[in-house]
C-alpha cells in the first residue's frame, strides 16, 4: 500500500511505494489497450487538474487518466497575470479546496509552490510539476518504462544528459533511480549541473561519450532555454555538437540501451530525428502512453485514502 | 416548488423560492462533503457553461455543480472580440439553442444581456452575472450562509460596503435580503452609490462606524478600479482609509457579527489580511463552498421544468 | 454498414455510406429533443478533439455529440505558435496516438494536414477541417437538412454561392451532391473560384439572378476576408451588392427554395439579416441542430471499427 497522502516528491517513495505504483499501472497499461478502458475506482470523486504554468501534454495525460477511471475532472488554468501577489496562490487553493475535490493535481513554475499549497488544503494533491524542483509521475513513468524494456528496476547504469540545471525531471528521476540502486551518471556541461550537484549520489561527466560508455539508458534532456533568462546561454550548434545524441554517441552505450526523452524534443538540439525515431532504441513513445497508466496508477492508490462514508472518517469529512 | 424556468434575478424570486432553493442546497452541503458526491437528477441533460467574460471561480463552481448532478457539462469561452456586433449575441444564442442543452449559464458584461438572451432560447437560463445589474446565485449563497451562521435570514441587520456602485453582487443581495425582511444598509463613499439608489428600501452610511454599529453581518465588496475607466477613480490608499474593513472599524459591528465577501479579494484594499482570516469571523471560504451546494440546487430545481418522454410535452419537445 | 475506418473527405463516400450516416443521424436527431439524451455507444472510448486552428461551434458540436453517446471527450487547442516546425505535427500526433484514443477528430488550417496525421496514428481520424480542402461532416449536416426538407437528397438543382475560393464547405458540399446525382450550380466572381474548376461536374455563373434561377437549395458561404491576404480582397460593398442574398436575388429561386449558410454570418455582406431570419426560407438553425445529430452518427459508425475485446482484435490491440 501507498503510504502517502499526497505525492509532492520522487524523493520521499520508499522502494515499496515505488513498486506499488508500478505494478498497479502495469494494469492500467492492459486497461488502456481494451476497447473499453473505463475504470470505476474515482466514480463520485473530483479531480481537479490546477496549472499555473501551461503543459499540454501533462495536463492531457492526467485528465485521460481521472476520466478513464470516472472521475468529474475539471482543468483550471491560471494565467501568470493573476498569481502576481505571493498570497494568491493560497487564496487560489483555500478557494479551490472549499468546492471539495478529492484530489488536485498542480503544477507552478516556483519550486515548492505545490508543498506550500498542499499544506493549506485537506485533500490528495499530485505535483505535476514545480520549477526545478520535482516531477514525481514523470521519474515513475520513466521508471515504468525501465523495467518493462530491461526487466528489472534496479543494477543498471543510467546516463542522464543535457540540461540537468533547469530540469525537475532529471531531480525525479536521480531521486527515484538512485533508491532502487541504480548507478545514476549526469553528463553535461559544467554551466547546466546544478550548484548543489555535490549533494547528488551520482557520477558526473562532461564527455558523452565517456558519460555513454556501457549504458543501459540514455535519458536526454530538453533544453530549456526558454528558462536561461540572465544566466548562461549555451550556443544550441555547439551544445548539439558535444551533447546532442546521434548515432555515434550512442555507439558507446550498451549495445541493447534504450534512448529516453520526457517531450516535447527539440529534434536537432538534443538529439537528432534519426535517433528519436529509431524504434528499435528510442522508447519515447512508450513513455507517453506509460504515463497515463501511471497518473491512473498514482490517483487511485492516493483516492484509497480518501475517507470513506462510514464511521470516523465520515465523521471527520462532515466536520 | 421553483415557480422559474430561469433564474435571471435574485429580484424576481419570492420567499418560497428562495427558501426551496437554500433547503434543497443543505442536502448538496451534505452530499459534496461525502466521498461518493455523485449525484443522477441531471443524466442526459446537457448544460452549457457560456461565459462572456472570463471567470474562473464563477465557471469552476457551475462545472462541479453539473458534473456532480451527472449533467453533460460543456464550457464555451467567448472572447470579447468576437461579440463586437450587438446581433453575434442573439446569434450565439440561437445558434446554441439549436445544439438543444437544458441548461444555460451565462456571464455577459452587459447589463440585461443575459435576460435578452433567454428570450431567445427554449432551455433554463441561469444568470452567472451580467454587467452591474444582478448575480442571483451569489446572493443566493450569500444568504445560505448567513442563514446556517445565523440559525436564520430574516430580522437581521446587514451591512454592505464599498463599491456599490459597480457591483452586481450588491444589487442582487440587496433585493434578496430585503425580501426575506432584513434591515439592509449600504456604507460607501457618493461617487460609489447608483444613481437609481433612492428606489432601494435601503439606508445609506457614509461613514464605516456608523454603518457598521450593531450590524449582524458585514459584507464587503470588491473594489472594481478595472470598470472605472473614464469616471471616478478612487485613491486605493484613500479608499482604504476609509472603508477598507479593519480590526477597529469591525469592532463596531455585533460581537458575533461575520465577515463576508464574494472574492476575490483585493487585500489590503476593501479588507484586510487580518480580518479576511480571522476563521472566528470570516465566512468567505465557507461562501465559496455553499456557492457550489447552491448552484446544485438551482440546476436541480430548473431541470425539474425540463419536459419529460411522455405526454403533451414530449410531443412538443418533439415538434 | 460504413465502409471507412476514418473520414477524411466526402469525396471518399459512396452513396451507401452518406445514406448509412444520414439514416443514422435520424435516430440521434430524435434522441436530441429528449429529455434523456444520453446514449452509450461510446462508453469507455477516449475521443480527442485536437483543434490547431480554433472554432468554438464546430468544437461545440462535436464535444456535445461525443459526450452524449457516452465517451471520454477532451479537448486539445493547439496554438499556432506551437506549429512552426513541420514535424510537430507528427509529433503532437504521434504524442497522442501513444494516449489510445479512439476517435480523434482534427481541424488545421493546412490542407492535407489531417490526412497527413491520419497515416501516424492507429485510431479513427475525422476530419474537421482541413485549409481550404475538406470539412466532410458539414457536407453530411447539409445533406441531412436537405433531405428532411426536400424529401429527397437526389435530383436537385442546389446554387452554391460567394466566396468558393476559400471554402472547404464548397467542396466538401459539391462532392456529396455530385456523388448523389444533384445538379450543382457555382454562383461567384471569377476571382473567388479556384483554379481546378473545370475538373469539377459544376455549371458556373458569374450572375446570381441567372445562377438562383430555379434553384431547389441556395448555399451561401462565408466571404472569407482573413484568408484573403496578399490575393484579391474584394470590396464588401461592391460583394454585397452583386453576390449579397436578398429577398430580390432569393426570388428567382424556386418557389420553395431553401436558405443554407454553414455559419458563422456576416449579415449585410453575404446574407441579409431578413432573408437569414426568414423561417420560412431559411434552415441556417436547423443546420446546426443536424450538426450534432450527424457528428454522432459519424462516431457511432466509425467506432464500430474499433477493435472489441475478443480474438484477434483484441490481441491486435494489446500488441
Amino acid at each position: 500500500m501507498f503510504a502517502h497522502r499526497s505525492l509532492l516528491a520522487a524523493s520521499a517513495l520508499s522502494q515499496e511505494d515505488i513498486r506499488a505504483a508500478l505494478d498497479l499501472a502495469e494494469e492500467y497499461v492492459a486497461l488502456n489497450r481494451r476497447r473499453d478502458k473505463k475504470g470505476a475506482v474515482l466514480r463520485g470523486l473530483t479531480q481537479i487538474n490546477l496549472f499555473f504554468e501551461p503543459s499540454t501534454r501533462t495536463q492531457a495525460s492526467f485528465e485521460l487518466a481521472g476520466k478513464r477511471l470516472g472521475a468529474d475532472v475539471m482543468n483550471m488554468s491560471v494565467g501568470s497575470s493573476s498569481v502576481k501577489k505571493g498570497e494568491t496562490l493560497i487564496d487560489t487553493a483555500v478557494t479551490l479546496n472549499a468546492m471539495r475535490p478529492d484530489l488536485l493535481v498542480v503544477r507552478h513554475q516556483m519550486s515548492g509552490a505545490v508543498a506550500l499549497l498542499s499544506e493549506k488544503v485537506n485533500c490528495a494533491v499530485i505535483n505535476a510539476g514545480d520549477g526545478a524542483h520535482e516531477h514525481p509521475t514523470q521519474a515513475l513513468l520513466d521508471a515504468l518504462t525501465i523495467r518493462r524494456r530491461k526487466g528489472r528496476l534496479s543494477r543498471l547504469t543510467i546516463a542522464i544528459c543535457g540540461d540537468i540545471l533547469h530540469s525537475r525531471v532529471a531531480r525525479s528521476n536521480i531521486a527515484l533511480l538512485d533508491r532502487m540502486e541504480n548507478r545514476v551518471r549526469l553528463v553535461a556541461p559544467p554551466t547546466l549541473l546544478p550548484p548543489d550537484i555535490d549533494a547528488w549520489r551520482v557520477e558526473v561527466f562532461q564527455d558523452m561519450a565517456e558519460g555513454l560508455r556501457g549504458a543501459d539508458v540514455v535519458m536526454m534532456l530538453r533544453l530549456q532555454s526558454e528558462r536561461m533568462s540572465g544566466g548562461f546561454v549555451p550556443s544550441v550548434r555547439e551544445f548539439h555538437h558535444r551533447y546532442g545524441l546521434d548515432r555515434e554517441k550512442l555507439a558507446n552505450a550498451a549495445p541493447d540501451a534504450i534512448v529516453m526523452h520526457p517531450g516535447p524534443m527539440n529534434r536537432g538540439v538534443e538529439i537528432d530525428a534519426v535517433v528519436a525515431d529509431d524504434l528499435e532504441r528510442s522508447v519515447i513513445t512508450e513513455q507517453v502512453e506509460m504515463g497515463v497508466a501511471v497518473r491512473m496508477a498514482v490517483l487511485d492508490l492516493l483516492a484509497r485514502h480518501v475517507p470513506g462514508e462510514t464511521g470516523a472518517a465520515a465523521a471527520e469529512a462532515r466536520a
